[in-house]
């Protein structure tokens, strides 16, 4: 049993504590519909707060956001020859466009059959590269920056919440340019916003690389990512950026005139962060009490419970605890008075789950004092004990904002050493890189040591030789991750061919 | 010919003036998939604002924003009876969850047949209720008040953009309650926020009323709508809320135990604005020259147009406009310099298409004078002649807020005086109905001489007399919009029935 909040720690099953996490902190839940979640007030409000500032970040860099179609034809899928492959297969098929009565039953109406069947979004490169090729005439045209925000489907056959489900939510950033050099500094640039974005807003500290060949998203000639450390060692992909080259354009006659008067093929490029982040957040920053948000994506951040005790002096309490929550969303804080018809302790601990950043008690004591008692959700025990402070009303007013910069803080400084401390550089072979991970679990049981990254010289394979160490690492469920863009000069020969390496990568067990 | 700077007039042909807006407004266009539009950065900037104005008041009322999945069971669908014959007719239905290769050509592959056929939520009652199902427990836990922004999907036979697609996005609200009065103060205190929302921010002068039986949503007690006047006289409804009842809540068995202990049914709402409002503040403040955009909701409030000559003193006057743009947005006013490589002429006509409330048109004079000429978007010509205004940049600094106000404000006051002084109250029997609406238009075209909305005396008819009536009204292409809630003492007998009115209906020809 857990002395803590949550009913299962870290250490005793990892995927079990996420999912308790994700249930008892009121974030999301499954729903009848295989695969798509639920996601409850308290977890939509930490992605409104994605949103509004991943959003902001997207138009500084010059884009506009468009809407596109949820149907894609499935003619269009077709259209991009590695598109198919990688993406034709599990998606949500529509056929039909009618349901009808039939002896008291409803059916679907096979006379209204689709002449073509449309598919359900898995992501919007065919169908906003059509509107593309009728946008796009001249080089003044470009570049064309548009990014929009939509749920998508992939049929997943294993899914876990805001980790991989059927429907998520997402941004998808398209782009298209007059040359290379072009579409490349934009593929990096979006990179370079999602990883600042990541460390700045999430607290989550990444990677940004390049992805091996054999990890590419469909179609692309490169795809770069941001990687996390999980707190099970694990890595999480947590956005890509892809530069597609012209093999869309070309698909799909996305040219332009360029100042010569010549016809030329865009290069184009995409990009995406998705709902997945809120679960890197929860295995970035959970602890066994539950969850800790960053105070820069918390919905609120900073809960006020007043200790009513049914008695005619809680009139007075409510009062003095609305006057600081007017103070206090004076200076721009997030803030609630939790005024629920439960216990005291339960709202307490309900907030602790939920990972608000700084949980505010006022008894009767404060409020006649003119005092703040509160608890920093980011430094909640010293032991197995519970830690408060007590401000003078006045001081916890004016030190608030700088509070949550410094919970903010603590939390991204506790991730990045995890992550820093946890990259292993001294494996020499695949033989020490087998027994370093040791073998696979059997199934579905991910749960395991701590083992974190490995960084290994390499020589850039491709084609077969790549396929061959892809499956030796996927018989240890490793994968590689990325090339780190930010890497010292590489020494000695590569881990997998002996050749002369040319980089570093990074290979781990992921989600 | 129109001299003005669309291609059609209203006069000339309002629907296809108001395609021609939308196109040339680029708010929108069709998409190669059925009654899916690609919604352009301007309309979804305007998206944008009306989400934000819209969203803070549905959270000041108490509610918190969800979730819930894109598909719905089709099981799921046959709960509520009524609901079903309302809604199971047009939809997206989802059979399979996967495409194959078959000889090189991508196919529906048969053995992927989804057990339970999905449908692409055309409204979100049931997934909903089933998880109010799940969450309420007590009076505690009411009233449940949840909102959410989504796409939703009904197969329209007749598609136009924004007014009726196919995919078209909204906010739906779900609240429940312990009772029917809670319930009904609901439905009423969100169909107010509308109003208010559809007025202060949309500039659309509306009447919220309730609907007539016919016209209840599938499974509701009482409907009402918020009904806006279109420049070609139609009405527009712009918003509905919805009673519930108990259906779905004993269709679905959402039940609370209350304070005695004992388990009783709850009493349901719901209530949503769609995409549509941009149809319809489309339609109630365009002119011929293109839209007009009231300032809360444009996404660029003030443009700037630098006259550039490819001359060296271009610098200079981009440099000054860029200030001015500074200065603008200092004081929170969404501005934009644009800097296009396209003539000043073309910008100008562009911005008075899209309806950027204030253009600003800065040349070398005003440059070096300290000076700003600027157009209103809502007064743009006397006569046919284009009006401009030139003011010391001091003064217009100072005075952009009051003058964005006041534009807001004009907006408002012209459609205003258009809705009042055309509801025709004087009818006296079907007959002068009939004569003075005219025969209804042949086939689709809509287009005809403007008659407004017409106030008849209604006793309340129901069942088959009500259907008798919608009948023939139906063949003059008429219906019932709604029962102003606002209204005076009725006074003599029903139009239809003969028997004492119980209060007026509006009658009216309708999107």
């Amino acid at each position: 049993m857990s002395k803590r909040a949550l009913s299962v720690t870290r250490e005793q099953n990892f995927p079990d504590w996420y999912q308790a996490i994700v249930r008892d902190g009121d974030m999301a839940e499954t729903s009848p519909v295989r695969g798509c979640m639920i996601i409850k007030p308290w977890g939509w409000g930490v992605w409104e707060r994605i949103q509004a500032e991943l959003d902001a970040r997207i138009k500084d860099t010059g884009h506009d956001n468009c809407y596109f179609p949820l149907f894609i034809p499935m003619s269009f899928i077709a259209k991009e020859a590695e598109h198919v492959e990688g993406f034709a297969k599990e998606m949500a098929v529509v056929t039909h466009h009618r349901l009808k009565n039939e002896d008291g039953k409803l059916v679907v109406d096979p006379d209204a059959k689709l002449e073509e069947p449309l598919i359900v979004r898995p992501t919007s490169e065919t169908i906003i590269g059509d509107a593309f090729q009728r946008w796009i005439k001249s080089y003044r045209d470009l570049p064309l920056l548009v990014n929009q925000w939509a749920n998508v489907v992939r049929w997943e056959m294993r899914t876990r919440l805001f980790l991989r489900t059927t429907e998520f939510l997402w941004q998808e950033g398209h782009t298209a340019h007059a040359d290379r050099d072009d579409a490349v500094a934009e593929t990096l640039k979006m990179l370079e916003v999602y990883r600042t974005f990541a460390e700045d807003v999430l607290a989550m500290p990444v990677v940004a690389g390049e992805k091996p060949p054999n990890e590419r998203f469909p179609g692309a000639d490169n795809t770069y990512s941001i990687e996390a450390m999980m707190q099970d060692g694990k890595a999480l992909q947590a956005g890509t950026s892809h530069y597609l080259g012209t093999h869309f354009a070309e698909a799909q006659n996305i040219q332009f005139q360029n100042a010569q008067g010549a016809l030329t093929h865009c290069h184009t490029t995409s990009w995406g962060v998705s709902t997945r982040l809120i679960g890197g957040v929860i295995m970035t920053h959970g602890d066994d009490d539950g969850l800790r948000l960053p105070p820069m994506i918390a919905p609120r951040q900073i809960v006020i419970v007043p200790m009513l005790r049914e008695k005619p002096e809680d009139a007075e309490l409510i009062e003095y605890c609305k006057s600081l929550e007017k103070e206090l969303k004076a200076v721009g804080i997030r803030t609630l008075v939790d005024l629920k018809l439960t216990k005291s302790a339960e709202k307490r601990w309900n907030w602790v789950r939920r990972g608000a950043p700084v949980i505010v008690e006022i008894g009767g004591r404060d409020a006649t004092g003119g005092n703040v008692t509160f608890m920093r959700r980011d430094r909640l025990r010293d032991g197995d004990k519970v830690i408060s402070d007590t401000k003078p009303r006045a001081d916890f007013v004016a030190e608030a904002l700088a509070l949550l910069k410094e919970i903010q803080s603590t939390l991204y400084s506790e991730a990045k050493a995890r992550l820093d401390s946890n990259i292993i550089t001294n494996i020499k072979s695949f033989k020490e890189l087998e027994e370093y991970f040791g073998p696979a679990a059997e199934g579905d049981d991910e749960a395991g040591a701590f083992k974190g990254w490995v960084r290994v010289p390499w020589s850039r394979p491709e084609g077969a030789t790549l396929d061959a160490i892809a499956d030796r690492l996927k018989a240890l469920k490793l994968t590689i991750r990325n090339a780190p863009l930010a890497q010292e000069a590489v020494a000695g020969a590569c881990l997998f061919t002996g050749e002369a390496a040319k980089e570093y990568v990074l290979i781990a067990r992921a989600y």
